[in-house]
């Protein structure tokens, strides 16, 4: 039962409720581009060990919030925990994370445990616990996001073992055995439920499922090997939790976006390359009855621009938001993907004000 | 003025004649998935030796002619080439390329050369030497296509210093200092112009411009820094040249297919994450009177599947091309992007036969 904050007001557009402005956060705002986060980085060590440090990672949780005064507050945690939990070795250098023997053969695949709930909620404690500390330090001032990586997502950097230009190892693997690649799907599917389920319990009022890499699937595949678990994930979501909002982002839609809003999602969070505008149209043929918002969707590296690029690249979308919205479909405020360790937090600063300025 | 060759199929499918059945060839054909290309390579010493070597550049262009029976030859060569020409100095490792001095300030800009068409003629004479090499010993059997990278994807590269994530420099630049931006987009385009416009007189039967990554910018900046320059191109090359006809390659058109068409460009290639037939239908909404075909666009990690996943896919992408064109729009097979160094050269092989055993 997602706990009612003071501020809900990312509630409230994720259900189309009527809003004097819109709700604006930003992927990723945990993160580098602080000061601050980095301080308490380099205290914890590693990334990894800030992840699994509930006291730490519940404080760079709140900074933004504190520094930026964003509508939400999105808990600090990797994707990767899940495959981590599931037994494949994780590490973490500069260029990202690793994984020791990428999974690849049916054997490894087997080996993946099958993670119970109660699994879940032991292995991943820190999680919940980071979640519990947020919760009581913010004292229901502003909502608490969770999130999960959606299998395709988590498998591609399983079977990788780590980013990819090509995608070319999950891409053979799929191909070449299918049956195979659904099975690990499958697997990481369940995970994903009852972690997300756990999330939701220990108070995350929203959820959100990165499908990040599902893009670089042609629409067929992207049917086959992403959207079914994707919906499988936001069904049994929705079952037991009747009243959380699930919002699906997916970096490069705009040849996926009736696909995603095929998944059953709440929210469908769109990168800046998809003009926003005419994301509401296409979304407004697809909707049916359905109550679904839009997230998004500047460019993260605008915030590398001038004070005024960033205020007119703002103003241009939250026009197109305003001229948009109606009873079905509200909008929140956010960038196409996570913001970049590049971006000053002036200018970050600045994107948060010009939307929390703006009035519908 | 183009020579006729003998299988001329892609010069007739670029004007949209009839034809019995598709032209295919694959980008980055000359590549590293050939044993063939391999060995010459090691001969070379490094790939940059290869690329200024016009024999051994001949030869593994001519390659996938002899072993695969594709129906174009694209000359062996880098779009840096004329990167390094301007004066940025150009290394590859395995990592791919990487410029020693990434271009990020007015003086380095300033200091990159206007390069004249006799200075690209005597700077890149490796270039124009390798394709009159190609022609002589193909001996208009089949034609030779010639190549540039776009202005907008060249200067990424020049500014990030190689590839890129997020592309965060060159936006930073286009952001904070767009005038300088375009200064430099300007310089590049008038070398490639005389580049593309040597190539033809070389003989290059059709010449395609890569703007690779242009799909990272959104609307907005792509018809702002993108579309303009490869509109100057290809209407110039028109001018001079108004037999050759002109291919525009994006990776990742879902968005921009609308502006790749306004480009004026004569062929219009497009990756997998489009679907072939609603790409043409799109197409013919937009064509008006000109005659405009599509080339693509098969997602290149297929090849890596089962020989039966590969005749199945590469047939739905016929059979969508061959219930779409008509007297205006023609289609040529190719990938949806390069050809990857994992490929088997037997899959390779069977993509090709199997556009060459359908017929229309």
């Amino acid at each position: 039962m997602p706990i009612i904050a003071i501020n809900d007001l990312i509630l409230q557009a994720a259900t189309a409720k009527s809003v004097e402005r819109p709700p604006v956060w930003m992927m990723r705002q945990a993160g580098r581009y602080l000061p601050e986060y980095q301080a308490v980085r380099a205290q914890a060590g590693s990334f990894l060990n800030l992840c699994k440090n509930p006291k730490l990672a519940a404080e760079v949780s709140i900074q933004p919030y504190e520094i930026l005064g964003v509508d939400a507050i999105i808990m600090f945690s990797d994707i990767l925990v899940i495959p981590e939990a599931m037994g494949a070795e994780l590490t973490f250098d500069n260029g990202g994370p690793k994984f020791t023997n990428p999974i690849r053969s049916a054997k490894q695949i087997d080996e993946l445990k099958n993670l119970s709930r109660d699994e879940i909620a032991s292995r991943c404690d820190f999680v919940f616990e980071t979640l519990d500390l947020i919760q009581k330090q913010v004292d229901n001032k502003v909502p608490v996001l969770g999130f999960a990586g959606a299998p395709w997502t988590l498998a591609s950097y399983m079977i990788e073992g780590g980013g990819s230009k090509n995608f070319e190892n999950i891409k053979s693997l799929m191909y070449q055995n299918p049956v195979l690649m659904h099975s690990l799907l499958a697997k990481i599917t369940s995970a994903v439920i009852e972690y997300l389920s756990l999330k939701i319990e220990h108070g995350a009022a929203l959820v959100q499922i990165f499908d990040t890499w599902a893009s670089v699937l042609d629409r067929d595949d992207y049917t086959k090997f992403a959207l079914p678990y994707q919906e499988q994930i936001i069904s049994e979501l929705h079952k037991r939790h009747p009243e959380t909002r699930i919002t699906l982002y997916v970096n490069g839609v705009a040849n996926i976006f009736d696909l995603m809003v095929a998944s059953g999602a709440d929210v469908i969070s769109i990168d800046w390359r998809m003009d926003l505008a005419e994301a509401f149209k296409e979304l407004k043929k697809l909707s049916g009855s359905r109550t679904i918002s839009l997230q998004g969707n500047l460019d993260p590296c605008f915030l590398l621009g001038s004070p005024e690029l960033i205020v007119s690249k703002t103003q241009v979308m939250l026009e197109a938001a305003k001229a948009s919205i109606d009873a079905q479909h509200s909008y929140i405020a956010n960038l196409g993907h996570g913001i970049i360790p590049q971006v000053p937090v002036a200018n970050a600063k600045l994107f948060i004000d010009t939307v929390k300025n703006f009035s519908y």
